[in-house]
């Protein structure tokens, strides 16, 4: 193995997935052994890139090698390579002395993407106990610099929620307003008055409103919602571009 | 040098300056000879990132060796990493075969840059024939796939332009709403009625009217403006997220 000559190169893939309750993060389970003693770390999955292979083919592959899942739509959204990024504490030494990889610089492109949990089909997981959702908010320290590349993900979560249509990758294909508001104050981090919330998106013409209601809940049944991406490319198309 | 075996990293900046009348881009000369003739190829500002050496600072360190400049503020945008991306034609493969570099495997991180021509001072660059900013839409050939990521570029500016204050960067300070209006042409690639883009954007409280007005220019001289940061965040942080 080459190491210690130039730098190498891995993806990461942050999978962001909503529950109608919590924004969740899909994790990985590290473990590991020193002295008799089994050390359970959390990694985002993540691999080494293979000569002449392509970024997003490699994103896709490491994915589904690590968790089962594909056919999600992965995006990039930044690098790392920060040449101290992989030893951020003594476990992470620890590992690296193990897998003989202490003198490494790996410059990691990082991917993201979104899940509609409400309509993932479990089985497409591998069902094994060192992959699993996270709530986001409950994650408080992952492997080498993941935390980082996580708040990296996060933000551009925000930032993609306020200037585009992403939060009906993560909604049910047909949603409530409260399911609606409920994504935007978890990801946003803020609580927003239901009645200017209802009243600022019940007028936009891309949320086709149905004649069918919600089913299977306690309280009365909210009407369910549809987001047309048809209507929703027209009025961008007519915005300021053409003023 | 090491080839063959793992993947080579590599920065590659996308340097764009208005100049009032065009959006330009910084590019480099690539010369090369076979049989006798000398090939001048452009390419943008780029090269191999070092072992232990951080992304940003690469990508500062390489435009600053290439071009002279320095301090500008770099900003990551995609990485490249097609396995054929270096081989796009007869040019490519000559230049390849000359520096011994067929068999490799190059990612290259793409940084972008914004540039307020009008206040560039030109001796920050390195006066040499081989640098030279060149309109964009001039542009139809570069090595490799330079054009790819100069494309890529482009639509990154085209998203922030219409979600972010960026126009701000690559006008001078003070500047007359027909310059600003002539910058979103050029860089959306549209014509806007003179009217209702004034009319717009001289009713956003973040452009500050001065009681100045430009000099020597030909035709009636307009009202200069400025942009404030400041009210811009305020107006921001007002937004739809505190609905």
């Amino acid at each position: 193995m080459q190491t210690g000559l130039i730098p190498n190169v891995s993806v990461d893939c942050v999978v962001f997935g909503f529950d109608l309750t919590n924004l969740n993060v899909l994790l990985i389970d590290r473990d590991f052994t020193k002295e008799g003693i089994v050390y359970h770390d959390l990694k985002l999955p993540g691999d080494l890139i293979r000569m002449y292979e392509d970024l997003d083919d490699a994103a896709g592959r490491i994915l589904h090698e690590e968790t089962g899942l594909s056919n999600l739509k992965l995006k990039q959204f930044r690098s790392f390579g920060s040449p101290n990024r992989l030893k951020r504490n003594e476990h992470d030494l620890e590992w690296l002395r193990q897998n003989d990889r202490t003198e490494e610089h790996i410059i990691t492109i990082a991917y993201y993407s979104l899940l509609n949990m409400a309509e993932l089909n479990s089985t497409k997981l591998i069902i094994n106990d060192n992959v699993k959702f996270c709530p986001v908010n409950e994650v408080i320290d992952l492997v080498m610099d993941h935390m980082e590349i996580l708040k990296g993900a996060l933000e551009h979560l925000r930032l993609e929620l306020l200037s585009q249509p992403i939060a009906f990758d993560l909604l049910p294909e047909k949603f409530t307003l409260s399911q609606m508001q409920k994504l935007y104050e978890v990801i946003l981090g803020k609580t927003f008055d239901k009645r200017n919330f209802r009243k600022k998106f019940a007028s936009m013409k891309y949320l086709i409103p149905l004649n069918e209601k919600e089913v299977g809940v306690a309280h009365s049944p909210a009407r369910l919602y549809l987001f047309s991406r048809e209507v929703y490319v027209k009025i961008m198309d007519g915005n300021m571009v053409n003023t």
